[in-house]
């Protein structure tokens, strides 16, 4: 076990997802784990007692392979891997002391589901824009996996995807422990558009049950969404898929049929009469799928994809329309 | 109004499905039900109260439309569809006194989601070879549909599969209304095994439900599952089909996600421990995932399509295996 043997894998960000990777990172032989979070609060907390404070607070971090760093440019010094686990809203600012320089040697592992608001663009893109990292060094992890059930070891599986499968094959090697099962997809584009599409469904999904709507038209809003989600993709990256798998069904269903999603949980409280503005107050959370909304619906003018649920889920959310009489319309298009 | 306009849909079976599908054909004009139930206490009750006491109990039974009969050979006189709507197990006792010369005429609907046990054929195969009835004048009608959201009349969809579409589109007309929207689909086959194949589906989400497993490997379990059922159904009868339609993914999804599903905790009640025996004496009801293990199994010994997951539930209903030990097994194929 000597220290040449290690793998440096830097984290960025403090919230539950972040806190379940490393979990999961603590299982392995000969890993170091550098983590940045913003809160310095929860930094002096983990430094003292081996917990996050505020997201998985049961989860131990073992002092002997996880440091907390309170700067970026510290905590990726020397990593193999850099992981990013913050929302995409955020990761902008986040990063904002990093150049390439600091980047330099690393592969980057994005863990956000979500685009670069304004900007449009996936993470990964972004990433490979911003500081110079080459596609085939970039990687995403898919699900479908809530973090808090990572926490209880219940039985997981993970989907790396990457252009270049060989870099995510040994990152897959790295998210494999006694109760996560990792495999690497050769399917970067279509792995993270569902992954960003799948939230807003989540947020359409939950927008229906807060109207009243039943089970039946919740398995029906589903089915329509993979095939919503399957032209999306397709127009993005087209090549054939196998839909069903993990990385794009699994995924959405961990997150549409899940009492705990946030996405849902938003769309819920939409449906039941919130506004906007009150919903997110209330929650005092980000919805990925509120800014993936906006994003994919802007991209979507220049590819113009047939896409009822983003389409009406913007128009509650961003037109102010009524979610009844917008469902309403959206619930004759579906079969 | 004439009587010369008026469909004689005659239904067979006394169940929650067959209650909800009269509900939805007495929103129709011109639609005359002849309905025969088995238990002469419930035939009573209707003629009196217009109510199914046993089923669904909320729901009225118009007088003018909904006739309620003793016997099969009364109720399907005259009639331009007969609905079956017992379980697959009971079909053919409940058909017994019925020959070819009764149904001469009529096109025959199945709302059977299981095979004929020990011969381990579709119903609609089994009603031609019996009655000589065309496979171009049957039809199935599939999900995904909960009885009870029909009841309560929340949005619904059902996909009427046929081989030659003209017939299940007249009859999709009849099972739409105000909450309902059906349509027709030109694929009789593989709707119909699609959904004896998800009740066996919902049979492993309840045992690994049962055994401890959380949302996390529910969600991979029903993507294999998907694609399971997507081998088998195009070993049997194979085409292009986009399985994330309603009729595939969405039947599945209703059902495997859903608490009342019988399949479903059926399947729990076996995961937490009980024997197969205990389990059926408690639930005092068919769970027709149960006979379609064993009918797929046997069915796929000419194919030899790989399924894993009807493997498991094999093993466990009717070798006696511990369900710990082989969902530890099936974890390991999953991804």
């Amino acid at each position: 076990m000597s220290l040449l043997n290690t793998t440096k894998i830097a984290v960025i960000g403090g919230g539950s997802w972040a806190t379940a990777l490393i979990k999961i990172l603590c299982e392995q032989h000969n890993v170091q784990v550098r983590w940045w979070l913003r809160n310095q609060h929860d930094i002096a907390h983990i430094r003292k007692f081996h917990h996050n404070p505020s997201y998985l607070s049961d989860v131990v971090l073992s002092p002997k392979k996880v440091r907390v760093f309170e700067k970026t440019t510290e905590a990726v010094k020397g990593a193999d891997y850099i992981i990013l686990a913050v929302p995409a809203a955020f990761v902008q600012e986040s990063l904002q002391h990093l150049s390439a320089r600091h980047l330099q040697g690393a592969r980057v592992v994005s863990a956000i589901k979500g685009m670069i608001p304004d900007r449009n663009i996936l993470v990964t893109d972004w990433v490979s824009q911003e500081y110079g990292i080459k596609m085939e060094d970039t990687c995403v992890i898919a699900g479908p996996c809530h973090a808090e059930e990572v926490a209880l070891e219940k039985q997981s599986y993970l989907t790396i995807a990457s252009t270049a499968c060989p870099a995510a094959e040994d990152f897959a090697g790295l998210m494999t422990c006694r109760y996560v099962s990792a495999h690497a997809l050769d399917d970067l584009y279509g792995v993270e558009y569902a992954a960003v599409m799948k939230n807003i469904v989540a947020l359409a999904c939950g927008i229906t049950h807060g109207l009243g709507y039943g089970d039946n038209f919740q398995a029906v809003l589903v089915s329509n969404a993979m095939q919503e989600i399957g032209n999306l993709v397709t127009a993005m990256d087209p090549r054939q898929r196998n839909m069903s798998a993990s990385a794009y069904l699994g995924d959405l269903l961990v997150t549409a049929y899940s009492q705990f999603s946030r996405n849902r949980l938003f769309g819920n409280m939409i449906g039941r009469g919130y506004s906007v503005k009150a919903a997110q107050l209330e929650m005092k959370m980000i919805a990925e799928g509120y800014y993936a909304t906006k994003s994919i619906h802007e991209l979507n003018k220049l590819h113009q994809v047939n896409l009822p649920i983003v389409g009406a889920v913007y128009s509650i959310l961003y037109e102010d329309q009524h979610p009844a009489a917008i469902m309403e319309q959206l619930k004759k298009v579906l079969k």
